[in-house]
Parts: structure tokens; sequence; C-alpha cells
């Protein structure tokens, strides 16, 4: 049998299908620009197998109508029969506080999704869609929907409360969520795995991609995260600002005679490495670091520099430290960035083998520690779609058995 | 001679006349309601004398004009004339990246604070004021300003910048300043005197009053800070909210159809612990939190949590850390925010004195440092208007001189 993961975005798609015994990816596709003038749809599958296909889609229902006709297309397809697929894993943007792990999706599941738009305007609607057209056409496949956020619902108060009128938290559920919550939840086991018991097991995970965040893991469990109602929160990102003082909101709105949510926009598509250096892409700020590049150097100790004091806030937030992982397209590739980050860490008895980290594949696992290190240094490439594939697996076996 | 030193804010003016060979205060007073209806002038001298006058005062022109008239007060004044004031000090918010130190006030120096005033629409242009005044009304006596963000101004670029476009740092001069500068200039250097030398030496400053802020300082200088732009960045305030997601602003304003300026004077009004549990004063929270309040209890939390995340961020920051210095209203009064403060923090070598933390008075120097610990932690009673005091002559003598 296999599992269909779905990660809807605003105006994409992204498809895999997995081998739920193998845990193997034996197809996937991309369908872009949904909504918009030109969407298509490009999957590949096994053995060279390749499909392009160009035509307007004008949402996410006549998205996954096309999603289906390309997995079964008779030349190049994935599948034989949508009977194939024992259940669909949907990446869900945000639990709210209401779903703190993966659910079988019901219609009560999706009203609590609508109630949740407001949190994630521009991705819930995208997941939802996409949830109902699967139930719609394939209305004997379990739906199990994973959430971004439901990782980090561990968090104490003290740690995702903002400092707001209380009643404004209750009335418009404004507090930290954090996201890439299943990244942090899958490197976080894995690193688990590695060091052999989870037991008072103190862990930071780096997820450092195109969007970074960083969580604080005890006993395998969430207890803080550098992003917050949003993603824009926290770590220097590649077009997002990161923390700035919230006052700056209400500054640039003035001199630029802007709204609120114009600046917003702003602080979330033309800032981060792309403001401060002009390059988006942490390869081409590295390269331009290297070349003498000012404002590229400055976008890299940045970066770096608000890590660090991270990685020191979650050393005093967990008690001390075992283990920090790096994971994302960021953290599993760039030797420079991890280095960099490194850098100054041995306060908190953190020690780096440089010279290892020069040498090791990108997007590998490996253990960058040191040997004098008290804490473990490690690489784990991260695979959100086989934690998708698992608890989608998982939950539409529970689902049978009652 | 004497001494004159004025705190203008936006609608009240401070004073204080500090003898300038034994740095006592002679005597001091507050004008209140300045523009508003109802202002008053209250001033305290020595051997009980005092006076008070209530009486409308359209700006702080008129307010200081009052102010000369009551220090000359036959009566109930504190000198006999205005020649025995040999210097007059100001505390001017905000420097921009123009005065690193306090300067002697000129027509250039007048010039600049008058560009900077949109970087402090409410309190620059009284600080502006009450020097304008000054020297017309007294025009042989040398004017000093002292900047609250000059201490600031050694952070280096990836302290100070935000991750936004770089020409919107250039053109307006968004970045990070910190304020209190003069506060944890005062009791950095009284910390780098009690431990013998300033080389190499680790600081971490914690300002805690009604406004909180931190200051991370190597070698006498700051190296970071957690205000920001404005004073409404970092910790979590008797009214600020100190860090948010920056979205969070467009959130709310969507929420409650509020522009981007009333959410952030919201921010900084509503929020923080009157915000979490309806009462803005420490004093007032810490003892609700004793009679079992959840919500005073949570913002005491909160408080503790983000200044233990702080002092996490800039031991790394620092590469160590040697002391760790409380000062300010909640610093050098509040025991038990101390105590909350502390607890957790072994795994940096902070040991911390539980019991004679119990036992000191308030507003005192005290070192509460356990035996074990490697990191010295102090008490040290800020005193900001004699920085002021001792820049203002100091930099009299310098005029004099030349």
């Amino acid at each position: 049998m296999k599992i269909l993961v779905v990660n809807a975005g605003s105006s994409s798609l992204k498809y895999q299908i997995i081998d739920a015994e193998t845990e193997k990816t034996i197809g996937k596709g991309l369908v872009e620009r949904i909504g918009l003038d030109g969407s298509s749809i490009k999957q590949e599958g096994q053995n060279g197998k390749k499909l392009v296909i160009k035509r307007d889609l004008k949402d996410h229902t006549a998205a996954f109508e096309l999603v289906i006709k390309s997995l079964l297309d008779a030349e190049n397809g994935i599948i034989k029969s949508m009977d194939e697929i024992m259940a669909i894993g949907h990446r869900v943007l945000h639990s709210a506080e209401d779903f703190s792990e993966s659910v079988l999706v019901t219609l009560d599941v999706l009203k609590i999704c609508k109630r949740n738009v407001p949190l994630g305007e521009l991705h819930m609607p995208a997941n939802i869609s996409c949830m109902e057209v699967c139930m719609k056409l394939m209305p004997k496949t379990p739906n199990v929907a994973v959430f971004d956020t439901s990782f980090h619902l561990t968090m104490p108060p003290h740690a995702y409360m903002y400092a707001i009128k209380y009643e404004d938290y209750e009335m418009y559920q404004l507090r930290r969520y954090g996201f890439h919550g299943t990244s942090h939840r899958y490197v976080s086991s894995e690193a688990i795995k590695y060091m052999g018991s989870k037991e008072g097991l103190k862990i930071i995970t780096c997820h450092l991609g195109n969007g970074s965040s960083i969580a604080a893991i005890r006993d395998g469990k969430c207890i803080d995260t550098t992003m917050g109602l949003t993603p824009l929160e926290g770590l220097v990102m590649g077009t997002r600002s990161g923390d700035i003082d919230p006052a700056a909101i209400a500054y640039l709105a003035k001199k630029k005679g802007q709204t609120a949510e114009e600046v917003v926009t702003y602080l979330n598509k033309e800032c981060g490495f792309l403001g401060i250096c002009g390059y988006s892409d942490n390869r081409d700020v590295v390269e331009k670091a290297k070349n003498g590049d000012y404002h590229a150097q400055l976008a890299c100790d940045m970066f770096a520099y608000r890590i660090k004091k991270y990685i020191g806030a979650y050393t005093v937030a967990l008690g001390g430290l075992d283990c920090i992982v790096f994971t994302g397209g960021i953290g599993e590739n760039s030797r420079s960035s991890r280095k960099d980050i490194m850098q100054g860490l041995e306060t908190l008895g953190i020690h780096f083998d440089y010279a290892k980290n020069e040498e090791v594949k990108g997007g590998c696992f490996s253990d960058l520690t040191a040997e004098s290190s008290k804490v473990k240094v490690l690489v784990i490439p991260t695979n959100e779609e086989l934690v998708i594939a698992r608890d989608a697996k998982r939950i539409a076996l529970e689902k049978k058995e009652i």
C-alpha cells in the first residue's frame, strides 16, 4: 500500500507517493501558479518517468483533479489506481490550540480548521480545499491532517504568551505557536535515537533554510521556539526580518505612508538576507561574503549572531544542553554557516570539529562533535514528508481497527 | 559651585541641584502636566523646605521660568542666585548615531537634535525646549547634553542592525539604539571598580524598573542591549509588551480596526504587567502572585523567563560572563524578582546567595554572590542624575580651559 502526502501552499501544491512498507518515495510532483496565469504540473516517477502539463487551474480543487489524472497517467503515471492509496497525509499550517497531534480529518476537524483560517490566511484555505477535494473524490480513503504547529503546543504559558492584554490573547488567539514543527519533531526524535535515551535530554534543533527556526526540546517535548504567531518572528531568514522592535512597524508605516499590513508584507518578502545584501539564497550570500562584499558579510554575521543568542537563551531555558542539531537546506549543507554559528559557543561547553565540518557531504547525517565537547553537535537531514506519511499510516490503521 | 540637572519628559520636567564638589543633592523638583490643565510644580530643598505652586504652564519654556523662580524663592528656594550654577546637564533622549558621548550644547548640536526629533517625537521636543530656554535665560552658563542612547553606540553592526532593507536603515536611521544608557554606564563602571580591573571584564547589567532593559558590556563598552529603535523592544515591562512577533501588529490592527500607530501605543501603554494581570507596578504584581493570582504569577514568570533568556543570549554574545548587576526600582528592591530571575542560571556557573537576598536592604549596594559562583551577582543602585552632573561639570571645565 501507498501513502499520498499533500503539501499545499497559497498558489502551489506539492505531493509525494511514499511506499507504506519501505518508506521509499515512489514519485512526486508540483503544481504551481494555481489561480494565476500559466499554471502547470510537473511530476517525476521511477525509471525516469516524467510528465509536464501546462493548463490554467482556477483553484486547489482543479489542481487536485489534475494531480489524480497525472498520478494515474497510462504512460508516465506513478500508480495504477487510486485504491493503492491507503491514506492521504496533509500538511496543514495551523493547529491553533486545538490539535496537539495529527488527526483523522472529519467534518468536525474541517470546521475547526475553517475557524482557524485567520491564523494563516494564505495557507489554511489551500489546506482545507485539498482535504475537502480528497474527501469528495476518494470518499473511502482516510485523510490525516499533520499540523506544522502541533509539536510546539507543549510550550508552557511563560514561553508562549506575549505580554499583551490577557483578554486579547483569549479573544484573538494571539500567542506564540511556532512552525516547522514536523521537522523539529523528526530531527529531535532522530537525535534521541542516536543519543540513546530521551529522559532528561536537552536538545536545541536548528531548522535553517529559506525559512528558519530554532526549538528548545526537553524529554522530547518542545519548551520554546523562535517563530511566533506567524513565521515572521525570530531568526534572520531569506526574505524575512525576524525579530525587530514592534514600534518599527508604526515608524515605517509613517515614513512610507503604508498600512501595518503593507509593512509586515515588506518584512516578510523584502527583508532578511535579501534586504541586507540583495541576495535571498544563503549560497549566494556566503559566496559574495567570501569575495569581500560588506553587505553579504553583514548578513552572514547577523544570521549567525542571532542564532548564537538563541542557543544561549535556550540553554538557560532548558537548564543545560546535551545536543545541538542542524537541519534544513542551510543547516544540512552550509559548512560556512555552521562554522560561523559554532564560533564562540565554547563558553557553553560546545566544541565543534571544524576540520570534519569541512569534509562531510551535504544532506547527510554527521556527528561534528569535537572530542572535548560536553554537547553533541549533529547534522540530521530532515524529512517532513516521511513524518506525514508515518502519521497518516498510523492513524489510518487505528481507524480501521475501530 | 552647583550643577542643575534637567530631565524633561513630554509633559513633565524633573530637576535637581547637585553640589559639584560633594556630589550631594541639595534640592529637587518636579513640574507636571505641562501643556495640560492643572499643571503644578513641587520642590524640596534642605531642612524641610517645601514649595508647591499650581499654575497653568503652556509649554516647557513657561515651566522652566517657573523652575528658576522656585529655585530662587526667598523663603523656600534652594539657591540665592543662578550664578551659583556652573553648568546645566540635560538628559536628552536620543543621540541617533551623532553623539557617542555627552557634548556641550551649541547651535550646531541643537540643529542635529532637531533633525533627530522623529526618533523620539514625545521627548525630543521637550529636551530641545529646555536646552533653548536655558541658553536664553542663562546665556553665560554652559549646557551639556547627556544622551540616553550614547553608551550603546559602541555596539557592532551585527548587534545594532535589523534585517531590513539596508537602504531603509540608511534613509530612516532605523536600527537598534537602546536606552537607559546613563544607568547602564554608571552601574557597569561601579561594578568594574568593585571587580578591580576593566580589562576583558564581561558584565550584564539589568536595569529593571517601570521600563526595563539589559545590556551586555565587555571592557566597559556596550556590545548589545534589549531596547531597540524605541524603548518598546525587549523585556516585559510595567505597561510595555517588549518582544512580540512583528506580524502581530498587522494582525491586531486588522482585528481591532486600528492603525499601526494605535497598536504600538497599545503595546506601550496597556500591555506588559498591566495587560497580563491588571497591575503595572511590580510590587502589586508580586503581592498578588503570592496570594495565588494566576495572571499575576504568569506576569512574574514571563518577566523572569525573558530576562533569563537574555542573560543566556548575552553570555554567548560576550563569550563568557564575570558579573551580573541588578539596578533600577525592581532590580534594587524586589527580592522576589531577583530570586525568580536567578533560579535556573546554574548552568552558566551563576550561583546566587538566596539567603542573603532575603536579608539585604533595598536600594543599597550588595554582593549576592554565592561562594561556589564563577559569576559575581551585584545589586548597585543607579544614579543617572549624578552621571549627568559629573558629565556637565567635566565638560563645563573643559570649555573653560579652552
